[in-house]
């Protein structure tokens, strides 16, 4: 799997570095090896690197991508963009966090302005789970605290998750789909909210756990042999041979 | 509301001009006439009007837009098609139809690629219901066929839809989605799938009752005060004095 | 539609009968009046009436009942239960209100505990919309308060709602799926959480625009003629003539 | 796991016994070794064992429990089928095949009335899958056959299924719902409708792969620690200390 981050940030504003001195997807990345260990192998992918690291061949051998991205969004080239979209649609996981929300992938499989309300202060955030018969939730307790936390509140204007795995509320008495499932073509994505670059919420234990289960319920280990490719016209017993 | 018809088969095909005179735009716009009579006014526009017929003025007093375009997607202007999609957001109806699922607007608000299998034959097809709690079911019965009919087979690469309500059969042994639910932002969206412009599938006396229950259903006629132009920064206690 | 209620409360607590002097069923009653007027015929039924008010002649001609009920729903009848849930899901709207997640039609319709987390405080409960496209949120502002309200928390163990509307959060940092929409059979039952007899909840006007948004949205008035009754043989073409 | 079957008719239809000649059970047993080998172990359960092989401490060691009844669904006690239920709440995975739509489980938890069409004849039944992001589809093609088969047509009398998997079609033209997920409580219910005792569905190539990878599906490997077992009081900052 491959994680990737604008990796900007962490490079200008010595209090974000503080935090994610190595850079936030690497933060990620090492939650991801603690949950999964020997059953999953992790590179990273930055902004900056040549097609954003994102070229065909990591694309095509990437099981599951978690994208992390705040501020330069639209310093990612749209073919980037159309090429995850589609390799989404071809059976890759996407793992959406945080501010990703507003990045080119979501946006174009969402087809909604997936804006929200948000609040940069000292709110705590209560994150519930309201699915506990999901796999994202394994080992989840009922209900965690994140402080300080930035808040994102509704309404949020996606499509309706086709599963609701948590709802977070807020000190100021927001609320929140913090947790959302989304199937695609052959592809499943995971949007989770908490992050935030100023606050270490990466090195949050249940915020880990969750990450690494995503990362687990999002892998399609194998695609569905059905030929999205393009309108397949069908003579009369086409299937015969393969039923 | 608004009926959309690309207009141009009717044109050069003496066949479809045949079973549709005055553009498969008029039947339609009758079929909504007959069933909601006084309820609704109804106008049409067509692909080679000035903007498509749907200029700002048009879209935004438009509470549902039927769409039909089969052939000519490609010559729906970028800016009309988000325009569309915008609409949508803010509460405008979309009753999409038939090849309408390549269409413009339905692949920007899916984010999927509407692929589908398809065979212009002459298979019977079997619309069933299997939703029959929902409004556009209203006056449908059991079991309705269309013959002869197009083939639209699965797997059809949408997300899957807020509300399924019509699955159709095929003589041939496909299935169909054909009567699917999307709610985005504060609009619905309906898809359904019969109708082909070299049958007279919108004189069916069915088809015309669903796409009229279709209209009703995705009108809606108080948008919601939500706000979803912007994320929108939001001091501890915005809502205060609204709440 | 007949507005039901336990009424025994008003009856023996002199708090609870200053509030609904006429009982909880008339305040809930008068509601539906005032937003829907001449549009619905508005009678009422309550426990300690014969049949619980609700015989076959009764029900048979109910298109929506509402539900309030609270200590004793092991009072009610199983076989008046089981008449309800049939009407439901032979097209019958249900809404039911607060408390009302442990009477016996609800449970019998949802088969699972219908549990959840709660607290008699002085929380303030918000009510956010999440799905501005629904036909309950017509007219009602992004998020309204309520206060002083009882808590009801998550996990609601009830089945992922077929829409769901709203989401509460509470001043002790509880969430709530408050406004659940679930279709069965033919019917349509919404789920809405506040409501406590001992506040004036349902004196509330965004409260009671809700119960009327509600009522209307759960009536099917013309049920589909899809058979439920049995598992029906169907020779080969059973449904030529039909179709 | 357990697999459950009613196992008579096995014992009084010569040719069920000649296609089935261990019972039904230890085809279905067999068709989950082969696919899930040392991943799982396997026992079986019949409806005249004492307590129908179904005691506390059985279910209590169930993971995931396969049921597959026909004509004595009412000769399964209440309490057995209570308990059933439950188990399913608290975590336990269900694999329902077949007739064991009408079997008393599966009704608690739907609420519906479950029925559908259905008809003993040379059906060839199609499976389809229509979500192929879904784990149940593992190695499954497109679609597959299913000859000779009795039929199950619409409308099948269920809630809405969380997750829609396949769609069958018939030679008669009916379609059905074949493959349904459904989440309740901390548990997960997977509906797969083929198979006739008449018939070797059950070695079937695919059939024994979708109930392999069901079974797999269905297993939540450690429940959430959700307490749904009552209504919790829940004084203010009862999770401080869990937070």
């Amino acid at each position: 799997m491959t994680v990737w981050n604008e990796n900007r940030v962490e490079r200008t504003d010595p209090g974000v570095r503080a935090i994610y001195p190595a850079g936030i997807h690497e933060t990620i990345a090492s939650a991801i090896r603690e949950h999964l260990g020997e059953r999953t192998e992790v590179r990273t992918a930055t902004l900056d690197e040549p097609v954003h690291g994102l070229d065909g061949a990591v694309l095509e051998t990437t099981d599951v991508l978690t994208w992390w991205g705040h501020l330069f969004h639209d310093n990612v080239a749209d073919d980037v963009a159309a090429a995850i979209q589609q390799r989404v649609l071809d059976g890759m996981g996407l793992v959406v966090l945080h501010s990703g929300h507003l990045s080119k992938p979501f946006l174009r499989l969402m087809g909604t302005s997936c804006n929200l309300r948000w609040r940069e202060a000292d709110d705590r955030e209560l994150v519930w789970t309201v699915n506990p018969a999901h796999a994202v939730v394994r080992g989840v307790p009922p209900v965690f605290a994140i402080e300080p936390q930035e808040m994102y509140g509704e309404f949020f204007d996606v499509p309706t998750p086709d599963e609701l795995v948590f709802i977070s509320s807020y000190t100021g008495g927001e609320v929140f789909r913090s947790g959302c499932c989304f199937l695609r073509g052959k592809g499943r994505i995971f949007f989770f909210s908490p992050g935030h670059e100023h606050y270490p919420v990466y090195h949050h234990a249940q915020v880990r756990r969750v990450i690494a289960n995503a990362v687990l319920w999002a892998c399609v280990d194998q695609a569905s042999p059905v030929d999205t490719s393009t309108c397949v016209e069908s003579p009369k017993g086409w299937f015969e041979e393969q039923a």
